[in-house]
């Protein structure tokens, strides 16, 4: 850590899940990476003024807020990072720009293409200024799709044929899991497509350098009532619950499914769902191209499957990789090889990333754009499983 | 074996792959099962007389053909097997059929729809004279797909709501690999669609005991000029490879996806390729239950993975089980636990199903209107690929 | 199969077991490959009249015969395959090699070094007269151990350091199992030592082309009574079981581990036992070198892992070898890529290379002594168990 | 975190590899998990004062010294955490507990027996009044160790019969790779026995709750000579190397492997290398017993292999149990199910368990007691290796 290095102050909305995956990374890049920048972890923001006092000092920010706009007009506020659920991201993100605050913005980048580019907007005003954007698919920065990228972009596995991409998880594949604001679509926009099916867009475009250009989906809710956490959510109240209780209406997407034709033209699989019994949180990518195939599974993080096709036939195989050498990405800041990373690690890496693209005056990766961009594969998932028919992924330009 | 059992006289036409592998099963399956009746193998049929003559000695048939015909008025040949490419299947079948001949016969059924429609009723009318059809989906017969069927119908999984099917290959990746009759429509109908899509096709509605009931699908065909084999294969030719030898137009898809959606809700997505590099014989099946999971790849052919969601969370995992114990499907005939079997022994199980079902008078399974409507599932993805459109895949009816 | 070839007639003592599966080899090796000699099943040899009929049907043997030394007057008979409990391999190897037949012998060679000895002796003297000898450790012939000593062998890992080697089973870990002959020292010889411990001292001397000097090693019994399997089994009496029920004594090992050097300066780790619960055939075997790796386990037998230092660190990790290319050593007879092999083939394997030496006149291996080194390396396993001391595993000069 | 919790202030000594793990688990420990004292990180200490400054303010300590007896005299000073090299642990570990500092010491605990009984003895002085003292086998904390743990003490896999425990990496397989003090015998106390295998003998102790009464092994070192780091490292100097280069002599193991009988009757099989090429940090255990099994690699640390006997045939297999869900030991603290935990979080585990124990003034396990036990099963193996016999473990009496 560069002690003599500016500071960048920064002020985080949100202190559930993603706020402490965030503090995290705040807290730990400069112990393990040389910043341009010293991060000084200035201010959390929640409502209850009691809840982010004790988040506050377990997460380790120096002050709270309790409205978000109280961050804006701060100096000692360099970034605005977004943790809240999607439907405000469009509001604080644009405010935080427009008052010359960077912004983290979290995925999905909003809940509706619209806001998706009001955001954009905002973003490329604000680079105008030197002010800098960033969305949150932190899964880039897990060192095996880092390599995974590399390996792509060196040529490895040559012309890209097919990419399959799974995001399978289980957490409600029993109806008697309870109602949350993630199954309500005015909160999260959609479900299983939005909260993962994001992530398998984002990371297998990022991978093969390519672009969804056009999809057929089809989108299916397989419990459509379930019973309230408490009695007092009557927000939610839709019925009867077997067991006599109350239960909510689920509004959004239990899985998505969709066929995908790349830009350049790849064929692509994808599936995103909560219903995968026994999967946890299995991101499981496979790209095969005319000389080389990649493989990789979350559930096993620290590891890149490659497959190279100009070894001799004798002794090509799949190669089991154990991404924790010193000279693979984010790595040499770790453990010596063989001690693994986990989850969090990624989002440390992008505090890295962030950080230094900041200091040299860079647009970080990925840009609101991307994000819109990925936005806008999955608005097109939508529109095809409602029409029946593919649909194109491209932006429509604003009325 | 059973040594007074009564005899069951075979005809084999073909001798490549298939007709070697049908002919281990029909040597192979008396010395290890208790067979009602004893296949006697009578006569092999291929056009050339002095290959037939070579091969028959090779692999154990008693006589020669030149003309399939002949089998259908020799006495002592109660059941033909046909292992010719598709174009041939409908005209051999039903001849044998309508000769009182029964008959198994290699998948896909047939090139097109029709011609299995006007099998199944060839068929249908055999079958009313005691005269029995079956076509070879053999995968059935591994012992850890029999499981995953067992365990299906028993409820383990409770009420499917995934299935997730893959067929990789990667023969023909390289560009450079040359033609064959497998990559003209005129002969072999279609291309992985029909050669290994079908048996994603089968193997998944055999394991959850549902139909597919309609279709999105995309054909791909990402090498339209291969070299010829050799300078006299004129029939094939087409322009002018790389190094100016003489090529061929690719007539049919490299690799076929689709989303499925099956009869009872389930949610399906398929992929059969040839382009898939380093996966060579990969036929992985996923299925997501309400009650628990079932996983298997080919590759692994002696395992099927199982999670039970009622176990214990602290303890809850996929398990591997090794299917070679005694009390697993027609596992109990072969070794000791921990000694697998191989790729040919689910032609030997399918011996033993169809002998035994003769001998009983029943339908062997799969029927050839199980046949048939594997060919409708098939039909409906080719049909939705040109449409863009989802498809039934409702049997159409015949005019 | 080459119809001119001449005949090598075979008759066979023993058919459980090892039996079938010598039967399923001799059967099956002249259908796939072509062989120089074409094997005549002409006797199977049994005690018990009505039993060997019925194998022979089953089995597809010519003739019966009751008492073996009856096949060594037979001129019909070449070859005497001995598939016999250990402690009648000598008497009747020694026979049948005395009066001119080729033998096959399953491993252990024998029960003691002495018989083991005396076995060479008798092999080296029909050598002289073109008579010639082998012993059964079939998984020689497993094409991803075939193809493991060969990378060994063109140097792809270097100079060996180590050596790690576990045969897992668990079919007597339950106490409630029941005795049989391989329990009692009288007819095995020894227990998990001999039975399975004999492989993995084969296997890793095969693919390191390296000898074992000396071990210090350790054997277990955990569970010294067991039920007998029948009242009338009188001659095992020992005891009376939680039950009520007679019990047997067990006189054999359940576990044998041992360290081992190599002669060529490698640190050996070796475990046989029958007590890995939930391992059933588990025959794993890691070797590492100073440039390089090789991993198998039995349990995936289709598949070899390798790993390749001279990799680049980046992209170097072990290699997942499906062993299944047309190139692998005896794969090239069988199916396409990825269309696995089972427990028996190696079984036919070692049909085509006996057949092939005998042909040729070439001493077919192992033979006869490397069964008697392996022996001692066996006996010194034993003996250093006793002692508590390190023991050479030279084989000790006959008296 | 309980911001009215007591302080504890902490000293580290060592500021390496060590050095900068611990510091990451004292900041993190109080921000995942609710402790009852809050850790102050009151300073680090190294020689260099340069160094121990720049090393202070990138891993968050407040203040540094370069003499550790310093931090003996410091009342802001609680506990000193031990994170030199094995030679110096026992001089700072017994002055510290004799100043009344609590203590938490890398393993080995020493270098030598008789340190680690002075060791324990001042441990046990220090515990009467209510100072106490911990060794840092942190691999226990791994979830899916420590989960292992569980189900072995809940009877899960019933009596133990088989341990087989193997430490392997790769570092210094090639033999390039230069001296380093870990080498050399005056400082590292041994090689690979007691930097890795000391971990193998706790973790396999620990999960068991055995002890090892006596052990067979063997030590070896591959390569003897080693090119030096630099020319200026002339203590080392023992010869030239290949390139012409000085080299210096290694004094310590690379490999260490042993039989091991345990108290209750298990047998064990133990590997320790640094020349398992392509293996970086496989820490690989299996423990198989009368009910069930468990097998754990570190290569894949958020997993644990369960297999139940009790299971009906047809369905066992063993379990891939994904250690992350919030039931699992550790791991509600941190994430959702799936998602993955690395290398250091054994580290802030420790921390907690230690602070934890302070807190209710308990003795921390494992205690100095626990890693003299481990030390004398090391030295029973060095011993078992210089005489080529078996050894009991059994701690000697001090004279």
């Amino acid at each position: 850590m560069d002690t003599n290095a500016p500071e960048l102050g920064v002020g985080l909305v949100g202190h559930a899940f993603m706020g402490a995956a965030h503090s995290q990374a705040w807290r730990s890049a400069p112990r393990f990476f040389d910043l341009p920048l010293t991060p000084r972890m200035r201010a959390l923001c929640g409502r209850d003024p009691g809840r982010v006092a004790e988040a506050a000092a377990r997460l380790g920010w120096e002050s709270t807020e309790t409205d978000w706009t109280r961050l804006l007009t701060r100096d000692d506020i360099d970034l605005v990072d977004v943790c809240t659920p999607g439907d405000s991201h469009a509001e604080i993100a644009i405010a935080a720009l427009d008052a010359g605050k960077h912004v983290l913005c979290e995925k999905p980048l909003a809940n509706t293409v619209a806001e998706a580019q009001a955001m954009t907007e905002a973003a490329e005003r604000a680079a105008a200024n030197g002010v800098l954007a960033m969305v949150g698919f932190t899964y880039r920065r897990v060192p095996a799709i880092a390599l995974a990228k590399q390996l792509v972009d060196e040529g490895r596995i040559g012309e890209i044929r097919h990419v399959r991409a799974q995001y399978l998880q289980d957490w409600i594949a029993d109806p008697a899991a309870p109602m949350s604001w993630r199954l309500e679509k005015d909160k999260a926009g959609s479900g299983a497509l939005g909260d993962i099916g994001a992530h398998i867009v984002d990371l297998t475009q990022h991978i093969t350098g390519d672009h969804i250009a056009r999809v057929s989906g089809l989108l299916e809710t397989f419990v459509h009532e379930r019973p309230l956490p408490s009695p007092s959510s009557g927000a939610l109240l839709g019925g009867t619950s077997q067991d006599g209780g109350p239960t909510g209406h689920v509004t959004v997407d239990d899985a998505a499914v969709f066929l995908a034709r790349f830009g350049g033209g790849a064929v692509g699989v994808f599936e995103a769902t909560r219903f995968a019994t026994g999967r946890k949180n299995a991101i499981r990518i496979e790209v095969n191209g005319s000389l080389g195939s990649l493989a990789f599974d979350f559930e096993d993080m620290n590891v890149l499957h490659l497959y190279d096709a100009q070894e001799a036939a004798e002794t090509a195989g799949f190669r089991r990789i154990l991404v924790t050498e010193p000279t693979h990405p984010y790595v040499g800041a770790w453990w010596p090889p063989g001690h693994g990373l986990g989850y969090e690690h990624g989002f440390t890496h992008q505090v890295v990333d962030l950080v230094t693209a900041i200091s040299k005056g860079e647009q970080p990766l990925p840009s609101f754009a991307d994000g819109l961009q990925v936005q806008s594969v999955l608005a097109a998932v939508e529109h095809s499983a409602e029409t029946g028919a593919w649909q194109p992924t491209a932006v429509p330009v604003p009325a």
